[in-house]
């Protein structure tokens, strides 16, 4: 633990980012604090629930995919929002999630900078440090705050379809945000401070499984951008208030 | 005092936006709540400095705008990111400057949601929450955090400009950022959490004044998106450690 303590110290959160970081060229961080909260998350957990299954970032970067299945399974971000922890940006979390017959089931998401805990069991509510949040009351698409990452994949197909796209948003919305975390966008969808909410092409399920328990519990949709139904493995997701799901797709399906 | 603070509830910062925000077709929102602060600000500045002028977001909406002269000028913002108080998004702050000679000479920027108080003043160093602040060491614009904004304007020339400009970026940049205060972006840069900040087109020298100062105090620089000096009424404004200046403007140059 005082190891695991002494790591965190690395991204020096709130600060200049370290000088082992400003020699690399890698835009998709990788910082040893993932892995060693990872395992911690991970150790704990097998602790109390030793026949569930386990899905991590650090784990599945380290030894590939590992197939989600029906069973209980735990699906952990140690640190969403890498870029943002080593450049000291205060959109950073630890995501858990736990899927039974690959439905969110739980979901856990802590913004340690800004000491937010979103929580959610299904069927029980969603709440913020204890209380109760639920989604905005907005009806507008056009009133309607945005969400969505430029991602990390720089090939111009990408690029270019990624500002089309917010390029295209933008006449129809207030305005748009980029936080960094898709696991606190979700949250954010889910307590109202954001209306509207896509990302295609992030990491994988650890920066959803928790979030969209969350979103729904707080009475809010989560859906594929297409307005197809939400695949946790599919690495694409939308997310809103049940009134502003349809005017989002539109808008997203006519960019496509 | 408890007049300005039931009017403060309004906007409820943390939750749902309230229901009278919900029909605005306005992308730039006012809020009866600006002026409030505003008129209470400057009634303090007032009586501690009564030879000193005034400039002020609410006060230029409702009476036009107030030419800056070498006197000694507070320039306040009362609620830098609007849009985000009206959502309860948390980068909000109240930005207070004063120039002498048109220079930037104090800087205060508070978010009350962060608890987190930026000041500077000329030739004495920056401080977040009384601590010394500096800018990033970063020295490569590939690894550097960007921070800009998608502005209010929603005419295509401009929209296109701004997201052919995100595209360009996108290639030349570790990821971007949008959090929607321009004040805060400037202290986003002094304090190392972003490296490079460019913004054209937002509102005046009010969401500027009190985060340039505190920029220079951290060890930043402060200049026209176009490497020219930085003027603080032209309504451009770029941010950066020393060493990413000439980077960023020669990408931005790329794409004017």
């Amino acid at each position: 633990m005082s190891n695991t303590k002494d790591r965190l110290v690395i991204g020096k959160v709130g600060g200049q980012p370290s000088s082992q970081y400003s020699s690399t060229k890698l835009v998709d961080l990788v910082t040893e604090t993932d892995k060693a909260c990872e395992d911690l998350i991970f150790n704990h957990l097998k602790e109390l629930y030793p026949t569930h299954k386990f899905i991590g970032e650090e784990t599945t970067a380290a030894f590939g995919t590992t197939e989600l299945t029906d069973d209980p399974t735990w699906i952990v971000d140690p640190l969403d929002g890498t870029t943002n922890f080593v450049h000291g940006f205060p959109f950073v979390c630890v995501s858990i999630g736990l899927t039974i017959g690959k439905v969110p089931t739980v979901g856990v998401v802590y913004n340690p900078i800004m000491n937010e805990l979103f929580t959610a069991v299904r069927g029980k509510g969603a709440f913020l440090n204890g209380n109760p949040i639920k989604v905005s009351s907005q009806t507008e698409l056009l009133n309607s705050l945005l969400a969505t990452e430029a991602g990390t994949k720089r090939d111009k197909k990408t690029l270019d379809a990624t500002t089309d796209r917010i390029n295209s948003l933008l006449y129809k919305v207030r305005s748009i945000r980029m936080s960094g975390s898709c696991a606190l966008n979700l949250c954010g969808i889910a307590c109202g401070r954001l209306d509207v909410f896509y990302e295609a092409g992030f990491g994988g399920p650890w920066d959803v499984a928790g979030g969209a328990v969350i979103v729904r519990e707080a009475g809010g949709v989560v859906f594929d951008p297409s307005g197809a139904d939400f695949d946790i493995t599919a690495q694409r997701i939308a997310a809103s208030n049940p009134s502003l799901k349809d005017a989002l797709v539109d808008v997203l399906r006519q960019t496509e």
